[in-house]
């Protein structure tokens, strides 16, 4: 539980400051203040009788990968995430500010930014200590057609704001700088952690989409391995490039550009459009104008410019359908340790909602969970002019 | 309109008569009965002004394949199929037999097993003349970063039983055995027709998948394209046996048995396991003893025992939460040209429920959505022990 206060500026410019501390059972917490000295690091976490989290390189069967030999895929297993908070009364938030008598996951009394590790976690026990995160298995585990291993990686979350009935789309781009900022710490962070493979930030916003609790909130995911969207794209780069000569990425975003059927917004810094194969009924790629691999890369001129143009594109989606849309948005970012995936890869978020028309839905069923074919019922044209008339 | 009662058997021992026939609209209707002599191919479909369906090989935009340059995947987009039928109330069931005064898309007055082509489809177009499925495309639209190909398949729609009321776990195994011919017999028909390069038997079931027609129904996707789920198997078979020597789907199977803690069912024909690496809270494959490409090639003795074995898979799904499982229902066939892949493919039904715990649902946020990365909230050993003995 001790608290330190180092004041490490996360991004150039220092307009951030961040603490770092732990909570009750072990976990760290980490504030992304707007201005030093608030010392929300100190603040104690006052619950008793959390359990404590399992140290680093423990074994347990229900907190697993395996591979899939089918598909050629690890698959999370993570049993005790079925006990997870589900959908709290407001009163019990466990993501707004510690106030007396009501302490909460976030012990300081308000806070701007603020990532800590989730206590009901997919991925555990990544560690900083080289050789410390993945435990031996017990025997017979790590060979046959389904190998285990460790699910040993790290799940943290990211509070938006201490107000919680807010949203994304609400924030300031004074704030979507903070955020940008945590993520790219966290990025760089979580990448240098002994057997993390893939950093990726998202956001599920919308019960629609299952989202278990309403405090504007996001997720970090640091993989014990490259996930399958991220393989399948580093190997389309590869192809493109033996035989165009040229980046996958590049050449997609300049042709967005030059088509422009399909383009949502666009500044000095960042490319926003629907994907030509879109599969969702409002999807779209958000690219800065230089191509970098991950988060952590972008500079000053870039992390300053998202702000104003993401929030455009995130109110445009709210104003489709004159209700607060549900959604996804997936930070795609390069693998940590592959360097040639690194030098291809182009950074991108990827937004889109499931709301496909007033109170209906696109479900994910039998083409898609079942072949993994998706079926559009929008033209990407069409949700493009949509969303630029929004 | 016309209609033919040309009664071919459509499996072994002639324990189905087809009749096939076209509705007013054009498209094509295949009766299967359990007894000869019924002649409901010569029902007339009644309604008038049903817009005709557009002959094969009409191009649309709205009604196209596209080619995704991140992912190296086709895209399906259907913008005709946003104004599809959704949850009529019961005494508008589309699916139920017509009646005086009713006309619905089923012209026989009752039926036992009737299949046709979807109203509202993802795909359309795909033809028995050899050339005529694929138009040619309006310039420009089939190259770039994204080309474009017509929407050319075949969606069916297939009615287990014309009891509104019942569902597939209901039926008897007579039932099953007759959509299971259905099934093998749309398989090869499907197959023999120009462009079609995989054929996809499936049942999608419960609102809370997204089913809009609660009529015990379930669909034929006929791909112009090998799926990505497919070709990710086919390619795991492939470099399985180059290392190992072996079949893939032979050694999963005869690991499943040897170890039995994920066995569910099983009988001389078929045997019934979770996954070792399981993705959905209750997921069981479903496999041939005798590995086959498709289920045309399934001899009578595996078609005439699967019934009670399917049925009882299905019973254990719905005693699990006191209440009828959503679920999926996919078979996962081999690709129809490829004669390697047909060689080494394993034909299986896959079952899952998205269902994880009384009142909460699996969805597909952030890690499943945006990465392809699974977590499953129960151990697969634990699945299959409460499947074993609900």
């Amino acid at each position: 539980m001790q608290a330190d206060d180092d004041q490490i500026p996360a991004g150039g410019g220092r307009l951030t400051w961040q603490h770092s501390a732990h909570l009750a059972d072990g976990r760290e917490i980490i504030y992304f203040d707007e201005a030093p000295g608030l010392n929300r690091g100190l603040a104690r976490d006052l619950r008793e009788g959390l359990p404590p989290v399992p140290v680093p390189g423990t074994w347990s069967p229900e907190q697993a990968v395996r591979w899939d030999p089918l598909l050629g895929e690890w698959v999370i297993i993570a049993a005790q995430r079925q006990e997870r908070t589900f959908l709290p009364p407001p009163d019990q938030c466990p993501l707004d500010p510690s106030a007396p008598g009501r302490p909460t996951e976030v012990p300081a009394d308000s806070y701007d930014v603020v990532v800590f590790e989730n206590r009901f976690p997919s991925l555990r026990g990544a560690s900083a200590v080289p050789g410390a995160s993945h435990p031996p298995l017990p025997p017979g585990l790590d060979d046959g057609m389904s190998p285990q291993r460790s699910g040993c990686g790290r799940c943290e979350v990211v509070c938006f704001t201490s107000d919680h009935s807010a949203s994304f789309a609400s924030l300031t781009p004074r704030r979507v700088r903070t955020v940008m900022e945590a993520w790219a710490a966290r990025t760089a962070a979580l990448s240098a952690m002994d057997g993390v493979e893939q950093v990726y930030c998202f956001e599920n916003r919308g019960e629609e989409i299952g989202v278990t609790l309403h405090h504007p909130h996001g997720q970090i995911y640091a993989f014990p391995f490259v996930t399958p969207r991220t393989r399948q794209m580093v190997a389309q780069a590869r192809s493109y490039a033996a035989q165009a000569g040229r980046n996958l990425f590049d050449d997609l975003v300049a042709a967005e550009q030059a088509d422009g059927a399909r383009m949502v917004a666009a500044n000095d810094q960042w490319t926003a459009f629907v994907p030509p194969a879109a599969r969702w009924p409002y999807e779209v790629l958000i690219f800065p104008v230089r191509r970098v691999p991950d988060l952590a890369a972008l500079d000053d001129a870039a992390r300053a410019a998202f702000g104003a143009l993401y929030l455009d594109v995130l109110r445009r989606f709210d104003r489709l359908f004159g209700t607060p849309a549900p959604y996804i948005a997936a930070w795609h970012q390069a693998p940590v340790t592959d360097a040639g995936a690194r030098r291809d890869f182009g950074l991108h978020v990827q937004v889109f909602t499931v709301r496909r028309a007033p109170g209906k839905l696109k479900y994910l069923a039998g083409t898609e969970s079942g072949m993994g074919v998706w079926v559009n019922d929008i033209v990407p044209e069409t949700a493009a002019r949509r969303l630029r008339e929004a």
